[in-house]
């Protein structure tokens, strides 16, 4: 029994590949599959994961043992590095590289695969932090990962990213921008300023009955697909989603209330913010609570889907002004990142 | 706190904006979104502004308050002035109009914006009542609208609209017509009749369990939709939806059976009947109950999206003369509406 | 009132005809309707009848009668005999045909109509095969069909599915095969092989809270579908499925896992078999069930949609060359039936 016990787990740390065939509703006009579907296939995946090892192990190693069901705290900065289309299929492999005492770490590559051609491109990893949680909502302790090897980098991810997500759970915007006037010039930030809303529903929710991380992320990058597709007037995808962090868990019955607005455009490139408010309708309250924002970067593509010039922002509001700057650092920020990373 | 319940019922008066990105799933092969998938979307919006007034307001002044859902009741006769299309992006704007002892009644404004030449077109205008139902389905009293402006006009809706559902209640059609011979004319009624089925699951259902109004006249459009084209063999799109009324909520589990058949043509449209019946499969009883029907009407376009002469009908039995003669005087009713609301 | 029961008993045995209009998110590039949807729908409208059969004459002949939904056991072998295209209109007739002691024999037949040429063809036709489970999960007793004509061959219809049922639950294969290496020859098995994996939510599951076995078969039919287009590289379509067995109720929560492998290729058609593993992640067991396996044979289209020649397989390893083996098997029987069916 205990061997069998010891395979289950040997199964559980290979990980698990994922694929799905992309639909026509799942891309946009011009066929790019929305940046938003495959974040949510992601988590879907991270989800799975971590679901089996918390329940794999945890009966074998927890003296308390209760069933758990992963649900999403917070996902890494993830570059789009290629485009996937329809009728590709998307193949995410899975892999468990860290735990702490309550929280589990998967990293996910997604490749797109051309099935008539036969070819298979990279076109994003990130790392997903994910709790377990009991059907009465505990957070439940996570038993430690057998495969101790590169535990060193785990732990300083661990601590970076805790220390993110504790310093943006202070400093979040409690305030959504208002459109200052009717008739605005196409490159201010109102003009291309989205509001999308959603009452969450039976279909939004996993099987434990909380709304998924990635349903919310897939609206958040349909928020800000809308302003970039404005702001551009072309064919728009997702480049990139920053680090997003989750400290609210949305209730089903609830509205979901998504603001996306460009806070800085570079030569070809367009960084836009997604605020997300929630709202649980029948609480007697109309109080809102934020429940997750982030940054997205998009780029416009011209009919060859190569990057073109993007309309440069004319930020007007010292508020404006402010998160352009902000934005600015981000951008630089990234750009560093990403030439160590290509160097390293 | 009284403030802030202040703030909150101030907000709820002010009424939401919901959006929503329309993909191809959502219209028909030239592109025109279904005029069904707006209905439901029109729905959605007024669910959540009668919810949260009910609840918020609610808590507030009912002595008895408990938390509440809407139920949708009924819909006043709406035109679809403009058509939408695929990319487009349905905004819908609503208003809370008036209050009885029982009832919400939400006014529901909808825009269709192509977001690339950055234009904003009306497509239509309705006003939905609403009951608020409680966990076990109690119907619930309603606290006072404060805004009292303009109650005279909203009385005077209330009582016209309790009237027409009275009388409906009573005269409805029992008897789905059948279809009588095997090798039918073309420009025969039952030639073009149709019938749909669905099996009422859990993606229909809102957070508390019911179907929702919405899901329901989406279903009746895509039944009209098919009867028209049967007739009209060209691209056919939905002009307008009749004042329709829902007696009976239907349960999750359910099989609803929707019968369309044309009633009457004038040069350029058709109107169509839509029954539907519902039946709970696990009753041990087959027997259906009418859950609603309406009268759609819909126009033929031309490659260029312009209206244009659709075949005239022919009505053969005494039921569809009797129809036909009926349904003329609703065409002329609706005609002499239309000038008075263009000239008032 | 024992009349008014007769009356619904006559309904229920008259059968039930679901139609559904078939939209983009439902067919391939090409513009054909996968053949899942069509399985899909099948099953859907079965479970209706056998639904409503059981519980009508059940709450007028059972004794201890309780409410009970259909769950499908097994489906006998469809041919796809026409294509059916987007924006088509799939029309579902069903017949009561068979009751055993704890089954319900459910004839389908699916015919594909173009309402804009108004024409009507028969796609294709199939035997399904029904339990009825209380809401604790017992398998109920099925009341006997009034309607005794052709009776005969009912039974002989049972007797051979009940034997072969038995012989598949344990026969079934254990193991799926693995890729042995990075670099594959285009013709081998392992070039083609694909894995899918769902994790089966809400929305998969039907009032009951179980998953629909049309579901599953959906989700077959693309997986195959997946090793289809791998291996040809072109439009492919579903010719057939082979009768499929449901020993195992998949459990909502449950992760399912399809791989898909080419068994066997004729000079115009492939066979692929599906296996369908299924692990219910809060266990606290990495043990996966075999829920179901299938034989599904696809053919390779031109422009001009008409079969054409497929590349032949390779069978390498001794296993794929015993598949191979009995697949030629399988070919030549159906191929026998066929030629048999047609002639009497």
């Amino acid at each position: 029994m205990a061997a069998l016990i010891e395979e289950d787990l040997k199964h559980c740390l290979e990980g698990v590949t994922v694929s799905r065939l992309m639909g026509p509703n799942e891309a946009n006009f011009a066929g790019n599959v929305h940046g938003g579907n495959i974040l949510k296939l992601m988590e879907e995946a991270g989800c799975i994961l971590a679901t089996r090892y918390y329940n794999v192990a945890g009966k074998k190693n927890l003296p308390n043992y209760q069933p758990g069901m992963a649900a999403l705290v917070r996902v890494e900065r993830t570059d789009f590095l290629q485009p996937m289309y329809i009728g590709e299929v998307a193949e995410l492999h899975t892999e468990l590289t860290f735990t702490s005492a309550h929280s589990i770490e998967v990293l996910i590559t997604v490749f797109a695969e051309d099935c008539i051609k036969g070819q298979k491109r990279l076109t994003n990893r990130a790392r997903l932090w994910y709790v377990s949680m009991s059907s009465d909502e505990k957070v439940l302790p996570i038993p430690p990962l057998p495969n101790t090897k590169k535990i060193e980098q785990g732990k300083i991810r661990y601590e970076k990213q805790k220390k993110e997500r504790a310093a943006h759970r202070h400093t979040r915007i409690e305030r959504v921008p208002s459109i200052l006037q009717e008739e605005l010039d196409p490159q201010t930030v109102g003009y291309s300023q989205t509001t999308l809303r959603h009452l969450v529903g039976v279909v939004d929710t996993n099987s434990a009955g909380y709304v998924m991380g990635g349903v919310i992320m897939k609206l958040m990058d349909e928020c800000a697909g809308l302003v970039a597709v404005k702001h551009c007037k072309t064919n728009v995808v997702t480049a990139s989603m920053d680090a997003t962090n989750f400290h609210q868990k949305v209730k089903k019955g609830s509205l979901v209330t998504l603001t996306g607005f460009i806070t800085f455009t570079s030569p070809k490139s367009i960084e836009i913010e997604v605020v997300v408010d929630a709202e649980f309708l029948r609480s007697g309250s109309a109080q809102k609570e934020r429940a997750v924002s982030s940054f997205f970067t998009f780029v416009s593509l011209d009919s060859n889907h190569r990057p073109m010039p993007v309309p440069q922002i004319m930020p007007v509001t010292e508020e404006e002004l402010e998160r352009h700057k902000a934005a600015e650092e981000r951008y630089l920020e990234r750009k560093r990142q990403r030439e160590q990373e290509s160097t390293s």
